[in-house]
């Protein structure tokens, strides 16, 4: 078989937003959440990563472009990822092009990714969650791994917690799992993107710039130094979550704005009981919430959550 | 005794800021808190009320003016200051005025109080502590009441929280109490003003705006909304209200710094916990605060704490 061949396959993943949110890693190597999660993913049309991999026998090393951008592939998160879908690789043929790769080649081939998210990346938009899930996606694809998505969202968590959320339309949760080496901690849809189709999500980008403080590191100085995260994450989050699944099987508008914003805000609230403390919002977001109150005051009841 | 006299008492108050918050009353009437707080008064030099009290048998009601515009002292907090007041004045003589007053005129004498503040009004530099301190004291010394600082603060304390708090110079807790009636929750000085004399306070007014929500109805908003807040009251403040003691008692600005930091964030965080979410910071406060820790950080100590 030539050298020369190359196979490449490409995918689209929606970024989603939660509405109980993930904050706070109990393993932060196997990416393993403090508290159960909930989203909603949006529609691939709007917000989305999309992401070409190829694999050549004339590829020397595993590269990863972002927007245009070659970045590092060194991380442990990616790692994660490439050793786990190459772990699960398949037999693929193409007879078309002649060309067939065995389970056991892929150890020694080399990836190219190419990723391109269509909104602002790293300001709050879970750029990372839609990138990781689409890499894990499309790899899997590329490599023929026979997993299902639930398998898989365990995978792209490695990359990014808020990523095996993405692998799922409509209304995800993230069930953190007991297990001491995550293999229990998957995401799983509560309902598809048609369960509720009058729902309508607005980004409202009050600033394009990168976020002050990563995801990353800034989960890590909340569950150091935060002296109420871990009384939301065992006492609060758990009774949001059967209340918020409820509220979406019955779409009952009313409880999950309720619920959206109060979490969204009890979330900001422990990132601002951080040492040092953490703020995701400015006045702009100050001002787009305080009119939503209002609104919502004097019609009555919830027409608009945050 | 001729109708046509008056007696006056001036006297000027400083306001106080807590380094370990009071948010939230578990007795809105008789304003008792939810826990122990421990502020630093202010150089009376700088930020003060000013009040004048006078009264006079020609005036025929108590009446109150603000800044030089008269407002209504209906409200059950003034009413409180007045009547514990009057409860406990005793007999006054003026000799070169010839003037005697009885202990038991009083209920039937008005006074005209004129309170002035030297900076913003409810802006969040504390002018209801400082304003309803200064109006229990300068009545107090008109009515000639025979109460030590620490049960005028249990009255002031009825006008406003943290007045009882301002009655005092330096370091001053105000003990939550147990007592139904609020009769043990006063404030009681940990250390005078000269005690710790290198330290200094700096006020920085990020706006000087009216706060969107008053403590009051924010407060009450955070008792019946935040989930957090009791954790808050009963985990941790007791904890730090011990420790800031200590770092008060030893000058060990380490652990002053870092103890009022972190207690300034988590009563931010509270208020965001709340139903409509409380902001109190904007965008300016935020880009204090990121200096503040970059400058502690590149030292290795803490230089200064907010």
């Amino acid at each position: 078989m030539a050298d020369n061949w190359i196979l490449m396959v490409t995918a689209r993943t929606p970024t989603n937003i939660a509405v109980i949110k993930y904050w706070g890693k109990r393993d932060e190597k196997l990416i393993l959440p403090v508290n159960d999660s909930i989203s909603v993913t949006l529609d691939p049309e709007h917000l989305c990563t999309t992401t070409t991999v190829a694999v050549s026998p004339s590829f020397d090393k595993d590269r990863i472009w972002l927007n245009g951008e070659e970045i590092s592939l060194s991380s442990g998160r990616f790692q994660s990822c490439l050793r786990e879908i190459r772990a699960r690789a398949g037999d693929v043929e193409d007879e078309t092009k002649g060309i067939k790769v065995s389970r056991k080649d892929w150890e020694q081939l080399h990836v190219h990714i190419a990723s391109y998210n269509n909104f602002p990346t790293a300001a709050g938009l879970a750029s990372s969650a839609a990138g990781l899930a689409c890499l894990v996606y499309s790899l899997a694809k590329l490599m023929n791994v026979n997993e299902d998505n639930s398998r898989l969202s365990g995978i792209a968590r490695q990359g990014s917690g808020s990523a095996c959320r993405s692998l799922y339309g409509g209304f995800v949760k993230w069930i953190m799992g007991k297990d001491e080496d995550g293999g229990d901690s998957i995401a799983v849809q509560i309902a598809d993107e048609k369960h509720w189709d009058e729902l309508v999500i607005i980004i409202a980008v009050v600033s394009s710039r990168q976020k002050e403080t990563s995801s990353t590191s800034g989960m890590r100085d909340t569950v150091e130094t935060s002296l109420l995260l871990q009384h939301r994450a065992k006492e609060v989050v758990p009774k949001r979550i059967i209340k918020m699944e409820e509220a979406i099987k019955n779409r009952d508008f009313e409880s999950f704005a309720h619920l959206t914003c109060a979490d969204s805000n009890q979330f900001h609230a422990v990132c601002l009981d951080t040492h040092p403390p953490i703020f995701y919002m400015n006045d702009t977001s100050h001002r787009i919430i305080s009119i939503v109150e209002k609104w919502n005051r004097s019609k009555g009841t919830p027409q608009v959550n945050f």
